[in-house]
């Protein structure tokens, strides 16, 4: 007996059901983007490693997948190579699996700098591929929805992050949620703040934590690392501080007097007060100076967006970079982006159940017969609704109707049109809706019209 | 000077311009499938290669991408393995990426077959891998576009698909094409009728070679693969046969005799008596008894449909198959299915100039501001038109009115609203249609209604 196939392990199928609540979820996200005036931006699945290759630190190397060159893959090695896999790995290997949608833009922008409008935003929906060890709602096949603008320093992208992210929120019916803002010139102020300043990549490191190991081990961690108890101490004076986002602000900026945290300060005040002009209120939103999100790139705001009451990580996330694509040879673009979790959000969306109850990409109607004849006759009425935009289909082999109704039922079809030689005669229909049982007779123009 | 990252050859990035007009072009033929009842579904990049070897022939074998194993990934191999690249291979890689959505979706149904709902219809559209050597029109990432139906061995799948092949034509407004048709038993007739019973795989490849090399160059290759000169005149009598497709049919009857061809020729009129019972003309389409697509997989109706008047080969094809999941340890399923080239057809569509002119996905409005106190206006301005579903923007930084204009222009933005000191004070704004320079002076609503 042939065992049957399987899949890589971390990689998934998505059938209709599950397709039809990813289009959904999909189609939302992109319906913002695009109000928002963001253009779609695909590129290719596979990139040079050349281009990969160190951008995502020690351990993202290790989890890209590489493809072996095709036709003779070892035409280029030699038999010493073997004795050394890295050797062996450049020239059998030269191409990769995208690993973010990050990378791959800025080689786009790298390359076409000169051809771009600017402020250039750009919206990509896109899988990408780590091999990573899988676990629960960790894959190695996910989607990245990605929203970009390079070109600008403008913070009206970081309100616009703001708004979009509600904005797709309120479109899911998603209503709990917090959306943390920081600055890396907040961080850096910290630092300096504590004593330590130059120091905010470590801080970051530890305060990061600070979900899992609670206070005293982001304090034990930070004095391992070299800052002392007093730092620390002085760091959740400052983290400790709570209240409404204005009191808060205000009470940061009496705290944080350092110039690179004032800075950082004022820009969170501009965004807010692009909000408030934007007569919209600050629900939603936390300052979080704590909130760095273990990237060392971003040199100015910082998003993080979490769903309360559900264990189930960000779903949200991004923040301003100034440097991306200097690393290919381009002129260095000031850029701001930030991205959804569509698997992380599938899952709560499910979790919440919140999916509609009427999503259907599906048929409508099913034409039911009961010979020969009503057979023959369907194809026309077929037709008639098809021209009508009507999704339907005729069961297509000479059945029962026991067989007829259970593919429509199993199919989730929610009406049935029966055909049978009275109908014919009388131009007369009968159509009912499989939830209720309700019938409905009428002309086909009724018919027609109760389905539209 | 680092140089500009280049991208793997054979891939493409799809810009902003490109992705409006692929996206039109997909969601049209989406559009279609879910009208006739087909349901999405998705499969991963990456498949076992014990799932993709040895299903596309020695050549697809070699044109595969293949993954090299994460991690170590010469844990499995030995020194010695060095020597025979075929056992090395199989120890340093294990997955590929797919190469068509036919394979892929034959897993899915044998690993699903319990749970699906037969006649089980779905379409499926991925981009899919080959390392092919790459040149105009043929690319090593390519988008494919199916839609199967397996479970039933009903002739109206048959119907179905021509039905959906001339609506997707017609939503995209080509008009002169043609959709030609054949059957595996014609074929198998065919041989029997030219004296070489049970030769139609030869057959095939020689007269899948007619448009390339004409009725002799045919001739000859059947001479050379052991059939005789005689066989070949009488395969061209057949060839021959021209006319309407019902007087062809009819002619075809007469002199195909062999029972087999009669067969093929019965489902074919069963196929148009369909077509003729939905109230539908036979405009589009040809029998072809030459037309085998050298696929040997098919052993009913085969299709293939080619624009007329330009030089882009098919741009649509398929056929029955009626044993798909058998190689994977399912029961066997009848199945029927054919594909759009969207590559294709998207250069085709060019050709002929048939993309939609208002194609947007786009801005439809910039606001345009000239001071501070014009551009914090703007933003409520900004929010009221989004709130009214109008994709808009505000240009976000302080700049001269040409620069503003510069962005609408070179991204197409259709219109634009000019906000100073004035509008604030009155209440009344000017919004300038782009294109034909027209102006139109009214309230928030005025410019609402307007856009909308």
């Amino acid at each position: 007996m042939i065992t049957k196939p399987t899949l890589p392990q971390g990689t998934r199928d998505f059938a209709p059901d599950v397709m039809l609540k990813r289009n959904y979820l999909i189609s939302t996200i992109k319906q913002v983007f695009v109000k928002y005036g963001f253009l779609p931006l695909e590129t290719p699945a596979m990139e040079n490693l050349s281009v990969l290759t160190g951008k995502y630190g020690e351990e993202g190397d290790r989890l890209l997948y590489k493809l072996l060159n095709t036709g003779d893959f070892l035409k280029k090695a030699d038999t010493e190579d073997f004795n050394d896999s890295n050797t062996l790995l450049k020239k059998i290997s030269e191409k990769g699996l995208r690993y973010d949608l990050t990378v791959p833009f800025a080689r786009f922008v790298a390359a076409n700098q000169h051809d771009l409008v600017y402020p250039f935003k750009r919206y990509q929906i896109q899988p990408v591929w780590r091999s990573d060890r899988p676990q629960k709602g960790r894959y190695r096949e996910f989607y990245q929805c990605d929203a970009d603008v390079v070109g600008t320093k403008s913070l009206v992208c970081e309100l616009e992050i703001i708004q979009m992210i509600r904005e797709v929120f309120s479109l899911l019916q998603i209503t709990d949620y917090t959306i943390k803002i920081n600055h890396r010139e907040i961080i850096r102020g910290l630092s300096e703040f504590i004593g330590f300043p130059g120091r905010e990549a470590e801080l970051s490191v530890a305060m990061d934590k600070l979900d899992k190991i609670g206070v005293d081990g982001v304090k034990k961690e930070l004095v391992e690392r070299g800052f002392n108890i007093e730092s620390a101490e002085k760091l959740f004076i400052v983290l400790g501080i709570t209240g409404e986002t204005k009191e808060k602000i205000s009470q940061l900026k009496n705290t944080l007097t350092v110039d690179s945290a004032q800075q950082g300060l004022a820009d969170i005040e501009t965004i807010l007060n692009y909000l408030t002009l934007s007569d919209e209120n600050w629900n939603h939103i936390e300052i979080d100076p704590s909130l760095a999100r273990g990237l060392s790139y971003y040199t100015g705001s910082i998003f993080e967006v979490k769903i309360n009451n559900i264990q189930i990580g960000s779903v949200s996330g991004g923040g301003r970079y100034d440097n991306l694509t200097g690393i290919f040879g381009g002129k260095d673009l000031p850029g701001v982006g930030f991205s959804f979790g569509i698997d992380r959000l599938y899952d709560a969306i499910l979790e919440l159940d919140l999916f509609p109850t009427d999503l259907v990409e599906s048929t409508n109607c099913l034409i039911v017969h009961f010979d020969q004849e009503s057979f023959d006759y369907g194809f026309s009425v077929l037709k008639n609704l098809r021209k009508n935009g009507i999704s339907s289909e005729i069961f297509p082999e000479m059945a029962k109707l026991k067989k007829q109704l259970q593919y429509a039922n199993k199919k989730n079809i929610p009406n049935v049109l029966f055909i049978g030689s009275e109908e014919i005669k009388t131009g007369i229909f009968t159509l009912r809706n499989m939830t209720d049982g309700a019938e409905l007779k009428g002309t086909q123009a009724d018919i027609i019209n109760q389905l539209k």
